[in-house]
């Protein structure tokens, strides 16, 4: 026979209510009752919900978030859609900010494959993560190839970068470097690089490709830009990402090239704090609210089913802000 | 007698690695293994650890943040510097954003108190949740005042107003403002304004307070910020955070006010991601990694100690950012 709550409620000589709040450390409980409930328990063997649940494979409404850090407004906004998303579905986060630290990573896929959540949503850079291959729990993927069956949402890498090269080019720009970064994976990301050689290509102009580290201190990647300014004489610029766009504009500024009359300089991701606190700059805005929407769909079919035939690959379409730099 | 785990493996024939690895959900298993084991614990009304430690009231290892926002670059900063160091100490977070939604905050409380986190640490900006007077867990609070007994780290609001009226005062400024939020709480932020109320008092000079509610969209407040510039002829603007800030240097730019020249401008809360990205920004820095590192010490405390006895306030130094802008 099933021991029920309402046993442990009538052995204990307490309500139901009380005994679920003692089950769940919630509610004001004097140390006497907590006792009692937990005699009651004992006695029965009874076994609450949360156990059972999970016994049958019943699911925690917990989602890891794993994600490099919050320090850049691009995940930091991806994180909060989600985590908002996910709230309306009943859903908990866990943040994992994986930090460029390989060791962590594996470390918080190790604790959360432990601690049973339900799923997990990854952004992460960290490559070569053998623990992804074999995972149990259902994982999607922001940008980032982490393993054969891990579906991917992006926006649209390519034509963002196409895009970008192209408003440089009716622009009237003929010397246009894309500043990148050093990533030299498999993910959607590089297509950024792809799409800007692909219009260079078209237009028959030589492309310049410099790799700033992303792993860079702001002070370190100002000096490669520095260098790239003074090396050569770019009339238009691609960064990659809003954050190198910006100390771009500050390391022109500084060699007293005029933007956007002498040098163009056009951003990417395009967050509302970017936007908001930068509003001259040109920029490719990545559609986070529509990726954070496909990405908790996806992750839901797979939670409901985890045979669920996904795509390898959803490409969402982005955004060309005009600022002035560009 | 109390059942365990190799009892369980024992029964249904497999190590005690792999009743582990059915209970935790974790690893390669066949359904007919899990079948077997799950059987097992059920014929012999097993209970494991995760169901036991928590009838002890023993550490789920969890902790709850409860900030408005990551879109602001400091909760960011702060969140990710308090997930860094938890993770060091063997802790994962559950990440809640209150969002200026008091609904949204008590449920997460409710769910943070079902779920069992071993604790909470918030700066919420939702005022009168009556939630927090009585709530069972280790509370500590970032710069807000929540409820009688829980303690508040923060940085010396009081000392940063001081410091940046007086910074405007000694570049010769007259008509100095304050533009800060519309917060009528008694958390200590408001020490922002009360100091730089009180340099103006020593100053012998008229202060001036715009109320531009954080609440507001970058628009509504560039246009308060707009009028503001407009009816007074201001040489000095002490803004209690950095987008205020960046703001008002936009609101000038428009109207042909020249900063530092005419306009002198001093930001609030100094993260690496403004300082990197706005190097002209004179701002006020707040210390975010030790407030985490004090936040996280006297939750710690209060885990291992319910009854712990710690001060109501615990105030850490500032620090004034030197740009160009003032």
């Amino acid at each position: 026979m099933v021991v029920k709550l309402t046993d442990v409620a009538k052995k204990a000589g307490v309500s139901a209510t009380t005994v679920s709040r003692v089950i769940n450390n919630y509610g004001y409980l004097s140390q006497k009752t907590i006792d009692k409930v937990q005699q009651a328990i004992k006695e029965l063997n009874y076994q609450p919900n949360s156990l059972a649940r999970s016994l049958q494979g019943k699911n925690t409404q917990l989602v890891g978030l794993v994600f490099p850090t919050m320090r850049v407004p691009f995940f930091a906004e991806l994180v909060e859609s989600l985590e908002t998303k996910l709230f309306e579905k009943g859903y908990k986060v866990i943040l994992c900010n994986s930090a460029n630290n390989k060791e962590k990573e594996r470390e918080y896929l190790r604790m959360l494959g432990a601690n049973k959540v339900d799923g997990i949503i990854a952004g992460s850079h960290n490559l070569g993560i053998d623990e992804y291959e074999n995972f149990e729990l259902p994982i999607v993927s922001f940008d980032r190839f982490l393993a054969v069956g891990i579906p991917i949402v992006s926006g649209d890498n390519f034509q963002g970068g196409y895009l970008a090269a192209q408003t440089l080019l009716e622009d009237g720009c003929k010397k246009i470097a894309i500043f990148t970064g050093a990533n030299n994976s498999n993910s959607p990301t590089n297509q950024r690089l792809n799409g800007y050689l692909h219009r260079m290509k078209e237009a028959a102009l030589t492309p310049f490709t410099f790799r700033i580290s992303s792993r860079y201190s702001a002070r370190l990647k100002g000096l490669d830009i520095q260098k790239a300014l003074q090396t050569e004489e770019l009339d238009g610029i691609f960064c990659t990402d809003d954050f190198t766009a910006i100390l771009t504009l500050q390391e022109a500024q500084k060699l007293g090239i005029k933007v956007p009359e002498q040098l163009k300089v056009i951003g990417y991701d395009g967050t509302q704090f970017v936007r908001e606190s930068f509003p001259a700059l040109t920029t490719v805005a990545q559609p986070i609210d529509d990726c954070a929407t496909l990405l908790i769909e996806l992750l839901c079919k797979r939670i409901k089913n985890k045979e669920q035939q996904l795509d390898d690959l959803y490409t969402l379409p982005i955004q060309l802000i005009k600022g002035t730099t560009a």
